[in-house]
C-alpha cells in the first residue's frame, strides 16, 4: 500500500483527491492537512464523503507527512515550494496540484505569479507531469509538477497536429471555456449562482498565468517558441473544459482531410488510456467526461479551408487536476496507469 | 459471475445501471436490448460508457434474455408484465425498474395506469423491493418490483415516525422536489432547458402515479390505511429528489425533542448500509448523494409544536431506480450488498 | 414627478428598484446611496443599467434624503429604524424593504432580529404593505413596510381560504421555494454556483424570521392565531418563489370541488391588478412572472379528500421585493397603481 | 399607429417580438397567425404575455395580413418567400426574422438551405437589416432581412477594425457561444435540460448557415472577401451570444494600444443607440444583455502581440431577432430608432 498525504485538503481539488483516492486499492490514505478545519471530519466538509472518508483534518506537520511515500499538495500557488524541500529530504517524493513547479523559469514564474521562487533548483528536477508526453520522466520523479486544468486540454489538443509538423507555430488561438469549479471552492460573488449562472463571459484576456505554462509546453513539443493567443472563459457549469483550438495549415495546398485528420489523432493517442479520439463527425461534450479522467478530442478542416479546429474536452476537476495527478502516481509508483481511475463519468 | 440481461438500456435508467454495472465485480453483462438502437454501440448513445461497456444493443429476444440469471427491465410501464411469466419458466429472476409490479391489486393498477395487468396472479408474488423493509423476503424473490424515485424518498422518511407509533396517520403531506430526469430520456418542451431551468413548478397535483404506491408502502409499514397528500415538483437540476415530509404528532403534549427523533432514526438505520440519519442541525441536500446510492435524513419539531418534519433526499437515477435495483440483486444472490454500490458522490 | 431616494442601492433589491424606478414615468431619482460603493457610477456595479440610470453612489445623508417625497430603504435589517424618524421629521415618506417595520410586537422584532427596535413607537403607526389586504392604509401610511417574500407568496395563497372560513387555523403548512437571489447579492459558499447549481436543500426547518410575519399577517386575516409549519428550501434558479400550501378542509364532508376553489379564488382577485387566478388546470410556475410583479395562484383539493393544496408563484426581487415597495408607492401617492409596473415576465 | 401581423408566433422570436411590441407605444398589433395553434388564446402558449396580449392565434391568411402596415416573419426557413410577393403588392412592407432574403445570390442560399429560392427577384430588393452599417436603406426598404443572431454580435465585432483596415482579412475566427433559446422552442433531446445543462460543446463545425450570411456581410463591410473560420457552441443557459473574434493585425510592428482599440471602437459606436463600448479593461458579459437590445463590446492585443481579440455579446433573442426587428421597424417608419426598446436587462 501506498502511503498517502494530502496538504489542504478543503477545496474541489482536494474534495476530488479524496474522491479517487478513497476507492483506489493500492493507497492508505494516512493524513490530510487544512489549517482552517484541523480537528474537523473531512465529511463534515464533504458530505458526499460520508461513509467513504473516516478521517479528521489535522494542522500541517512536516513530521506527519514524512512518514508518507508521496504528498499531494492542493494548496494555493507558492505554498507547496516552501515544503519541499524537507519532504524530499525525508524521502518522500511530491505530487503538486499548484504552479509551484509548472514553470521551468523562475524568472518566469516570478512574473506571473507575483513571488520569488523558494526552491528555484528543484525546478530545474521537477517533472511536469502530463503523461501523454513525459510519462518515462514521471516514472522516476521525485517531484511532479501536475499540470493545469486548461493547459491539459490545450496541449492534447495541439500535440499531433505539432509533432507532425502540420500546422503553423505562429498565430494559434486557444479559445477554452471552463466551468465555475475552475475559480475553486470560496466564496465570491463573480462565481455565485446568481452572477454566474445564466451568463457567459471571457476573463482575463490581456493575459492569464496558463499561457505561460501553455507555451512552455507547446515549446517543448515542437522544439521551438510558439506564438499563441489564449483567452479563458467562464461557462455556467460547475465541471468541465471545452477547449477550441484554431491553428493555420503549414502547406494550405495539402488534401488533408478530416479523415487524414481522425487517423492522425487516432494513431498518436491509441495507446493512451485516458485520451479518446472520437469518431468522425462527433463534437465532444463535456458531459461525457464528468466525474472521468478523460480527454476526448476530435479535429477538423472545415470547408477544406486553411484552418484547422481541434475540439478537446476534460473535466477540470479529474483530468485537468486529481485524476492526472493520480494517474502520475500511479505511474511514479509501478502500478498499472488505470488503477483507482477507471471509473466512467456520470450522465446525465 | 452473475449473467445479467438488462431490456430497454437506452433511457437514463438504463444508462445509469450500466454504468453500476460496469464496475460491478460479480456481474457479467450478457446482453442488452432495444428496439430503437438494435444494432448501434451502447457507447455511441451513452459517450460516457466509452471504454466501459463494449457492447451493441440487440434486438429484445427472450430466448437470449432466457440465458441470463436476472433479467432487468428498464423500460415503459407495461413492457415488463409482458415478458415476465416466460422468463420466470426459464428460471430467470426479474427485477422490474418500471410500475408493473409494484401495486397488488391489479384494479388499482388498471385505474393509475389505464390498461389491465397481463400477469396478475405474479404481482401476488412480485415482492416490493425496498431493503430497508422487504429485505427478507427480496431474498428468496423471482420478481422484485423495484419501488418508483418518490416513494423510496418518502416511505424511507416516515417509517421510523410510523413503526414507532408517533404521528397521526391522516392529514400526511409529502411535498417532493425532483431533478429533471424523473421525467426520462426524451424530448419534450416541458424539459427543455429553455422552459424547466431557472423555472419551478407542481405537476399531477390533483393525482400522480406515485400516489397509491405510497399509500399502499405505508399502510404495509403502519398495519392500517394512510391518509396523504403527494405533490411533485418539477426542480431545475439534473439529478436529485428532496421530500419534505409533514405529519402531525399523535400526542402533542409529549415532550419529544429534536435530540428524541435524531436518536429514533438512528436507531432504526444504524445497520442499514445506504440510509444516514444526519448530525443534529443539517439539512441534508440533494448534491451530497449525487450518483450515490445513500438516502439520507433528518427529522425535526419546529418551535416544539405539533407538526414534524422530515428531510430525505436521494439520486433518483441510484438509490431511486438503477442503484438500488443492483442492491435488490446483491440481496437475491447472497452477495455483500453494498457491491459495485460503495461509490461516493460527486461533489462539487 | 415624486422625487424619490433609494438608501443602500447595491443589492438584488437596489438594482431591482432601479431597473423599475428607471422606467417609471412619474417618478424623479434624486439620489442614491452606498457607504461602500459612494462615488462610483451605478452602472459600473450594476451593467445592466448603463444608458439608464446616470447617477453615482454617495454617502448616505440626512439632508439629501429630506428633500425627497419618498425614500426606499433596501438596506439590512436594523438600518431604516435609525434613519427614519428623522425623515418623517422632515416631511419624507419612507417605504422600508427590509423587515425593520413589519413585526408589530417589538418584543417579538428583538426575539427574531436579535437587537433592541430603535423605534418602537414607529411600529405602530406603520402600514405593512401588501395592498391586496391594507390597501387604504397604504394610502395614507408615512411609513410602509414593505413584506418579506416568502410571506407575500405564503398570505396571497392562503387569503381567499381564510376569509371564507374554509380551513383549520391549526395544522397549516408552507412548504416554500425560493431561487438563491433570495439570499442577497454577496459572496457566500453556500450560494456559489458549484455549490447551489444542480442542489436542493431546506434551510432553517427550525425557524426562519419570515415565520413570525406570516403568522401576523395570517392573524390578521383571519382574526384568530394561527398554527403554521414553515419550511423554506433553497432552489437552483435565480429568481422565483414557488409556495405549496397545505390546509385542512373546515367541513370535510362538503363537497368543495376544484371548480368551487377556482371561483372562490377568482371572486377574490378579479380586481386586483397583480394577482392572477390561472385557469382550472393549471399548474402555475415562476418563469411565467420572471421579472414582472405577479403572482400568479391555483387551488385544489386533491383526491376530494379533507387537504387543499395552494399553490402560488412570484418573482422574489419584483412582486416580493422592488416591485411591491413601487405598487406602495404609487397607491401611497394616488398615481395608477400598475404605473411603471405594466410589464410582462420575461420568457424564455 | 402602425398596424402590425406576425407570421408564426408560437416559437421563442415569437414571444419575444410580442412582449415587446406589447409595450410599444406606436404599434397596434393586428393579427398573430399560427397553424397549429389557431384559436388558441395566445396567453395560453405564453403565460408571461397574461394580461399583455389579448390576442387568440389565427389561420395565416394573406387577406388579414394585407390589412397590415408591416409583417413580421417570425417562421421557420423557407416560409416567408412563398407570402412576400403577395403582401408587398398589397402594399405591405415585410420584415422577416428568418434567413429567406439574408444571402443575395440564390445559388449560395439553395446550397445552404437545401431548397430552390421563390422569389430569387425579390432578393436584390431585399435590405439586410443590420442598422448600424445598413441604416439608410432599412429606412426606405419594403423587405428587410433581419439578421441572424451570430451574424449579428459577430459583425459588429469585426466592424471597426475592418472599417479602419487594421487587419488580415484572411485567417479571421469567429468562436461564438449560444444560449440554448437559439436551437428554437422545440422538443428535441440534444437541448433537454439533462442533456443540454451542466455541459458545453461545439456544434456544426464543419459548416453552419451563418457562416455564408457572416461573410457576405463583412465582405460589405471590407469591400473584399473575407476567410473566417466561424465555430458556435451550445451554452447551458436560456438566452445570449458571446463571440469571442481573433483577427491578426494588418502591421504587427504597429504600436496600437488597448487604449487605441478602445478609442476606434468608440467613435465607431458612439452614436449608435444600440453599442456599447465597455470601459477598459470590461470583459462584457451575457447577463448585462439579458432582455435588452444592445451590443456591448470590448476589444484588446493581449501581450501585445500581432492577435487582436473582441468580446461581443448580445442576446440572441433581442438584438439577435425580434429587438433588431423591431430596430428595423422604427426605422422604417421613421419613429425614434429607440421606442419601445429603451429597457434595461433583468439583472440578476
Amino acid at each position: 500500500m501506498i502511503q498517502v498525504g494530502i496538504v489542504g485538503g478543503t477545496g474541489y481539488t482536494g474534495v476530488e483527491l479524496l474522491r479517487l483516492l478513497a476507492g483506489h486499492p493500492d493507497v492508505s490514505l494516512q493524513v490530510i492537512t487544512s489549517r482552517g478545519e484541523a480537528g474537523n471530519p473531512v465529511d463534515r466538509i464533504f458530505p458526499n464523503l460520508l461513509g467513504h472518508v473516516d478521517m479528521v483534518f489535522s494542522e500541517p506537520s512536516t513530521e506527519a507527512l514524512s512518514q508518507c511515500d508521496v504528498v499531494f499538495f492542493a494548496t494555493p500557488n507558492g505554498t507547496a515550494m516552501h515544503h519541499t524541500p524537507a519532504l524530499l529530504e525525508a524521502g518522500c517524493r511530491v505530487i503538486d496540484l499548484a504552479a509551484d513547479f509548472r514553470l521551468q523559469d523562475p524568472t518566469v514564474w516570478e512574473k506571473w505569479y507575483g513571488m520569488p521562487h523558494a526552491c528555484p533548483d528543484i525546478l530545474t528536477e521537477a517533472v511536469y507531469g502530463l503523461p501523454e508526453v513525459n510519462r518515462d520522466a514521471v516514472r522516476k520523479a521525485r517531484v511532479v509538477a501536475n499540470p493545469g486544468c486548461y493547459p491539459t486540454a490545450v496541449q492534447l489538443g495541439f500535440l499531433p497536429l505539432m509533432e507532425q509538423g502540420l500546422i503553423f507555430f505562429s498565430g494559434l488561438v486557444a479559445d477554452a471555456k471552463s466551468g465555475v469549479s475552475g475559480a475553486g471552492r470560496k466564496a465570491a460573488l463573480g462565481t455565485s449562482l446568481c452572477e454566474a449562472s445564466e451568463n457567459f463571459n471571457a476573463y482575463a484576456v490581456t493575459g492569464h498565468r496558463h499561457l505561460p505554462e501553455i507555451r512552455q509546453g507547446l515549446a517543448a513539443i515542437s522544439g521551438q517558441s510558439v506564438d499563441l493567443t489564449f483567452v479563458p472563459h467562464l461557462t455556467p457549469m460547475i465541471r468541465g473544459i471545452h477547449a477550441t483550438l484554431y491553428a493555420r495549415l503549414a502547406t494550405p495546398e495539402s488534401p488533408l482531410s478530416d479523415e487524414d485528420l481522425h487517423q492522425i489523432f487516432q494513431t498518436r493517442y491509441q495507446n493512451e488510456p485516458f485520451v479518446d479520439v472520437l469518431p468522425l463527425g462527433s463534437h465532444p461534450a463535456t458531459n461525457s467526461v464528468r466525474g472521468a479522467n478523460y480527454c476526448r478530442i476530435a479535429c477538423y478542416r472545415p470547408q477544406s479551408e486553411d484552418t484547422l479546429v481541434v475540439l478537446s474536452v476534460i473535466d477540470n476537476l479529474v483530468k485537468g487536476a486529481g485524476g492526472q495527478a493520480i494517474q502520475n502516481m500511479n505511474i511514479m509508483f509501478g502500478l498499472e496507469e488505470k488503477t483507482g481511475l477507471d471509473l466512467p463519468g456520470l450522465l446525465p
